[in-house]
């Protein structure tokens, strides 16, 4: 059986384990929701305060050039371009997810329609983040197109080329954030290639949790998140890649003042920006793209010990260990492991299923401070889930080992079933 | 002649002076900017802070519920509601003025386009701000319209019903960007309606300036801005407002997870929210709302003072006054008035054309501590433009006195004219 003191020493062997001391931990919690949003960085606050009382306060219209507010959603895309596998001047952070992917995928509608009018179908995953699937539904009815959702495991053979020759996109989300598997990027994306079909890839549960190279695999468009792993704080502003070949053939439909050429000749006709500044649109959120700064920050520490490869080592480190500890002290309270075991197959969050009860056992682990989140399933094949994210620039071992503790005696006690962990209320 | 001495008794007897104590206002600068940057109010430096250190900080993911960051985007946009004659559940606080304006005109193209499928044509003003109309642009392209724009004086003409058969949209700024002058809205919208034609607003520079009364005009669709008169911090989220008779119609384009009926039933088809909560997307910036919510504070000390329409009354004491002392003092000097002297026509700005120099005039006005902007003309009709924001709230009679004192000295002394403030640069 693992120990505590086993996973104190393994703390104590981490060559992290400094990384976590850039951050707020508020005392007492086990926060293992960095999934759904990153904890504080140190240094925000003080930074938020200053673009507030200096850059806002005293500087005013002036900081749009003094203090750099206009290039920001170019900076910090040129660093998140370093976790992604992308080069420089090819992202830009900005707006939100959601709507970045609408901007990519029309792009990649209207080149797909442009070299194959026959080609209008779009291909995701049936559990999906439901808002790449609005996004896309609504843009398949808008280009007279359709969406066809399949189980991952119906992929590899809808991108057979000769079952594909009407499809324009292949829209996936690397993790998926019900269940942690990972997509193989690369050869998913050498799949639909050799079919003629685009791809699109949601990095929301990926960047900043493991290494993504895009450029390596090929990929053609790609959005992320700010606030989850990257730790932006809430709300913070995300992020869009195309690859170069792509940017400039067409312009996206949000075609703002920001994506112009020549934003301030205040020209009446729009003209692109080069490259991926036209996929900016209005002006952005100055406060919270200073937050997605001091987020970003943070991964610069890790760096030379041994980056998003290390960080990597220690997620899989800390998922393995969440298993075997669930293995070990669970068994019999009728959890089903959802992650994939495979360490290529596996993001960096660890999934639960349990038929009944999911929803009023992550309540009374919350009750407990210890933070994870709940996702509803479906009834049908996809069941309901406790959702654990590990955050290796945060997460400790012995944090691993608390909560995997609470969650037993939650269970083996049966104070899951307490009347005030049952009542259904917004959860994120 | 109007002298200092009168200017700082009308301070004396103004029975809004109070009101400017709500900010933070750099000391020596005259700030004539409010229209592109409103100042900080001084609530929120410490509110901010707030948000960061306790509820990201301490709260973390439980202050979506906790810290009611899941309806800000309701709870602003009914105190916004309140400045521009809308009724509560009308308004929402998000994403930028471009994006919301993506969504209107979306939802209005598909109205006009259901209801008369030969009507294909937006008009708009030629010289409307450029991102509402690379936003018109891009939609037309889409919808297979034709953007048509036009002069102010020639829209009536352009509305009537004769002329108009194939017009589905007139979209227009409330109040001109450049020249500050302010359409009738109720006016033109009763002749767009007697024509069949639908209605967008662009309120950025009407909300906070002056009354707006979206309802009394019979408006269709309006979108604004937050980090002008609304003080809502650099890029705050801008505000949308949908006609409840359309609200309800069709789903905007940008149908993303906070637009659904149940974002957290995570079904993976779309459902809209109803009314104006499926004119929300992603997730969005909580920094920057948490600012704007400042922003809006600052509102209700003016309600005991009369509101908005003694707001209204100060804005064009203030512009009378701007207006006299540049007859009285800059005479010869080659300036043009470009703001009209009507006050039924005029917004919370003034605006002088002059033939050359006017943008070193603003660098020579900017280095000596009074900040307008500059606004590039077309070489044709519409000339180079120094522009001077008044914002009610917080600009002061002496202000005004100063500024154009100073004005009359850059140009009376040819300072302008010096090397340095010649050279051309990204001016907001």
């Amino acid at each position: 059986m693992t120990t505590l003191e086993h996973c104190q020493q393994l703390d104590q062997n981490d060559p992290l384990r400094s990384l976590r001391d850039q951050f707020e931990l508020p005392p007492g919690l086990i926060y293992l929701d960095g999934n759904s949003l990153g904890v504080l960085p140190r240094t925000a606050a003080a930074r938020v305060a200053q673009v507030v009382t200096e850059e806002w306060g005293q500087g005013l219209i002036r900081s749009w050039n003094t203090a750099g507010w206009f290039d920001l959603p170019q900076r910090l895309g040129d660093r998140i371009a370093t976790l992604i596998g992308a080069g420089p001047a090819e992202v830009v952070a900005t707006d939100s997810t959601s709507i970045n992917l609408y901007k990519v995928l029309s792009a990649a509608l209207l080149i797909a329609r442009n070299d194959h009018p026959t080609r209008l179908r779009v291909i995701s995953e049936r559990n999906n983040f439901p808002t790449d699937l609005y996004i896309a539904e609504g843009l398949c009815r808008e280009h007279g197109g359709t969406l066809t959702l399949l189980e991952a495991d119906e992929l590899q053979a809808a991108l057979v080329p000769e079952s594909a020759q009407d499809v324009a996109v292949l829209l996936l989300t690397h993790v998926n954030y019900r269940t942690g598997a990972m997509h193989d990027m690369a050869a998913l994306t050498a799949a639909a290639h050799r079919a003629g079909v685009l791809t699109v890839w949601d990095l929301a549960h990926s960047a900043g949790a493991l290494p993504v190279d895009l450029t390596a695999a090929g990929a053609d468009f790609a959005v992320g998140c700010g606030y989850k792993y990257l730790n932006g704080g809430p709300g913070a502003p995300a992020f869009v890649w195309v690859h170069p070949q792509h940017a400039e053939r067409f312009w996206q439909p949000l075609a703002g003042w920001w994506g112009h050429a020549a934003p301030f000749a205040f020209t009446p006709d729009y003209k692109p920006a080069p490259g991926i500044g036209r996929y900016l649109c209005g002006t952005q959120p100055i406060l919270s793209l200073a937050a997605l700064a001091c987020g970003l920050d943070t991964f610069r520490a890790a760096e030379p010990l041994g980056g998003m490869a290390a960080l990597r080592q220690k997620s899989l480190a800390l998922s393995d260990l969440f298993i075997a500890l669930v293995a070990q002290r669970c068994a019999g309270q009728g959890l089903t492991l959802v992650t994939p075991l495979e360490h290529a197959q596996r993001g960096s969050q660890v999934c639960l299923a349990r038929a009944d009860g999911a929803y009023a056992i992550m309540q009374a682990l919350i009750a407990r401070g210890v933070i994870g989140d709940f996702r509803a399933g479906d009834g049908g094949r996809h069941p309901d889930i406790l959702r654990f994210g590990l955050t290796p620039l945060y997460t400790s071992f012995a944090d691993v080992w608390h909560a995997v503790e609470h969650l037993r005696q939650v269970l083996v006690s049966g104070e899951w079933q307490r009347p005030e962990f049952n009542r259904q209320q917004a959860v994120t």
